[in-house]
């Protein structure tokens, strides 16, 4: 038998719930083998035997009726209104890297504007030789680069500050999502203007009603930001800022201005009120942690988790969930079954890529007894992931946001799993 | 002034639509200078002062009324029914290379099916030592693969063998989508049945009415042909095959069985309907081109386009389209503006991928005359994308599939572009 799998793999064959097919010798083991056939093979199913959808039927489609889990939430008791609050993305369902747009987190300061295309004019003023206003069809005269990013709000995981809050991956580390972004580098607009020599920083503000107005120095400026305006091949949705936002790899969510209308040139930082009285975390000197723009290395398992329990019984698992890091790349996940005793290296889906969302795997054997999942990040800068009661010791316990410690999942012996906190 | 920008380009300030910024010498040239203030920078506009949409309005969403040009558009005379019939993927109106999934073309011979996953079985037999029945909670626990590929029919330009006949890059080359995979390797699978020595193809076929039998080398199906779940990171949509679909890297997209069923091991092709009275082209001489299975490279010029026309005029202009190959990675796009009598190399927005599609510009300059643009790939094969008329002189006149030949597009004085053949 002529085969490509490396390396020895315990057959999972014995494991399989499927009825045993027909033929000499079918005879498994597996929890769910009925004495007798399974109709859904051996008679024909109404979908075999009749006409589907035509190809008129959804000119732009939506998921099936069945995946009406994999959707955004929000938690209704964490702010006064949904128009200065935030959803989150089904983590706990999804595979793989890209988010889905339709069902990718949204914070907003004053809710989701509907601006057209025609309406829009971006202006760069300030500290430059020419102050310069574009219309939308101008930016689309830039050459563009297309990148994929997370793109992760400072509060993820926020709640968790307080120990084990929220029942589910999606409501724990959902206020992130990951796409592909077309764009046109902001340097390459800056550089239209022209930087004055005294410009050190540059003050963006989108054209909301909240204007979410954030200070970002002129390096990075003039590294990575992109001025954006398609997510996955297509216009960027309403609720992520159409047409045009901003891109700020690996930085804080809330700098990524949505519906971004003016980026001016300044000498020093604007102390935007999102940057004094949000976004900064008071330590248990009295201090302020400011300006603390880079996301940490972080991951999360996202299945199994309390919203993906286990469903089946002892044998193959495959332990799965998402890494990820503002200065890099992820170069490693360690994953434990044991709350941290001990720790084995997990599968990445692919290298790690810059600022970009990682999948990992764990491929398995359950015992069927209980276990405290955790996972560990590792970045290329050599940072990896503390546990939250490290960051405690550091940050002390008056922190909102920043909150990248690893997360422990108790599953139990019939599969359901936990929010816990154990260190 | 630090700027990071590589080389010399262009300012393209004076070319800039919007008003000019307030500001002593704010003069600059362009052919929608108002004489007056843009009331869209001096004017507090109502999405600026008032609230917009809570989190809580989409729970799934779907893109702004605005987009409504980016759907999947079927052409009626093409097919005598809805359900055996197709539908193209808007390219002329996306960027980067992840197809969105509500808008990705489909293809069905019997119409889109609903299958639950508590419904869904997957039968391997044939030449195994040991026939198995998967259910949908069973594949989940192999271990996974995440890729991204694209898909294409063979059918893909057919049309355009006859010269040029659809107005529009939607309808020459929509027959085309890329989405990143999650699913188990089908040789884990074909391991887990064990693969009798005799065993020498797979045959492959769905649920629907259809089945849309194929016959699959088993060197093929032991390499990198997936049996996938996830598309860009969500349950695979209706149309597309929810839940388990094969997934056949670079080959012909009709061998991508959606709704996929079973998985019989033969020692020789089934010879079904799908592979000799369709998907084969015949040559002049009476032969028949059988079993074409790799989609040869391949690329287009999205923008301009017939639907996509420049709407400014001259100067800065970005050229961009998409490539491909089945073979392997895109090494390379050509770009001409003069009907293919001069080359120039186009920039990838990043390095060709495996079997991939790989998103190209050309930054250039419009002198505001007419061009005939055409684009031409070359891959990591050496393979190098012909003219249409060099591929009718190896193929003759009675093909149907399998058209990579370079498509050129008329642009006129006034920015429309058209469908036009010259080579």
């Amino acid at each position: 038998m002529t085969t490509k799998d490396k390396g020895p793999s315990p057959s999972r064959r014995q494991f399989l719930t499927g009825a045993a097919a027909v033929g000499a010798g079918a005879m498994a083991a597996g929890a769910s083998r009925a004495a007798g056939p399974d109709p859904l093979i051996t008679e024909v199913q109404e979908w075999a035997s009749g006409m589907g959808a035509g190809v008129d039927a959804t000119p732009y489609g939506l998921p099936i009726e069945f995946e009406g889990d994999v959707v955004r939430r929000n938690v209704e008791w964490l702010t006064a209104d949904t128009i200065s609050s935030i959803n989150f993305t089904p983590i706990h369902a999804l595979d793989g890297t890209i988010t889905p747009q339709g069902c990718a987190f949204e914070r907003h300061h004053s809710g989701a504007i509907s601006l057209r295309k025609e309406d829009y004019r971006l202006m760069i003023n300030g500290l430059v030789d020419q102050e310069l206003v574009f219309t939308y069809a101008d930016l689309e005269r830039f050459p563009r680069e297309n990148r994929v990013y997370f793109c992760e709000c400072a509060a993820n995981s926020g709640m968790e500050w307080a120990g084990a809050q929220l029942n589910g991956a999606q409501f724990t580390h959902g206020m992130i999502h990951n796409m592909e972004y077309s764009g046109v580098p902001l340097r390459t607009l800056l550089n239209e203007a022209g930087v004055k020599p005294e410009g050190k920083w540059v003050y963006v503000e989108g054209a909301d009603a909240s204007s979410n107005g954030r200070s970002i120095p002129l390096e990075k400026a003039l590294d990575d930001v992109l001025v954006a305006f398609k997510a996955n091949g297509e216009a960027l949705r309403m609720e992520h800022g159409y047409p045009v936002r901003l891109v700020v790899p690996g930085w804080e969510g809330n700098m990524w201005v949505k519906w971004l209308r003016r980026i001016e040139v300044t000498d020093a930082a604007v102390e935007s009120r999102e940057e004094t009285s949000k976004y900064t975390d008071t330590l248990a000197d009295g201090t302020s942690r400011k300006w603390t723009w880079e996301m940490d290395a972080k991951s999360v398992i996202t299945s199994p988790s309390p919203q993906a329990p286990i469903t089946h019984g002892p044998g193959p698992l495959v332990i799965t969930g998402l890494a990820w890091s503002g200065r890099g790349a992820i170069t490693g996940v360690d994953v434990s079954v044991d709350g941290g005793k001990n720790w084995q290296k997990a599968r990445l889906a692919a290298p790690g890529q810059d600022k970009a969302l990682t999948r990992f795997y764990l491929d398995t054997v359950w015992t069927g007894e209980e276990m405290f999942l955790q996972s560990r990040a590792r970045d290329e800068t050599g940072y990896v992931q503390p546990t939250k009661n490290q960051l405690r010791e550091v940050r002390g316990l008056n922190s909102i946001y920043h909150n990248n410690g690893i997360q422990t999942w108790w599953v139990n012996a019939d599969g359901e799993a936990e929010n816990v906190e154990i260190s």
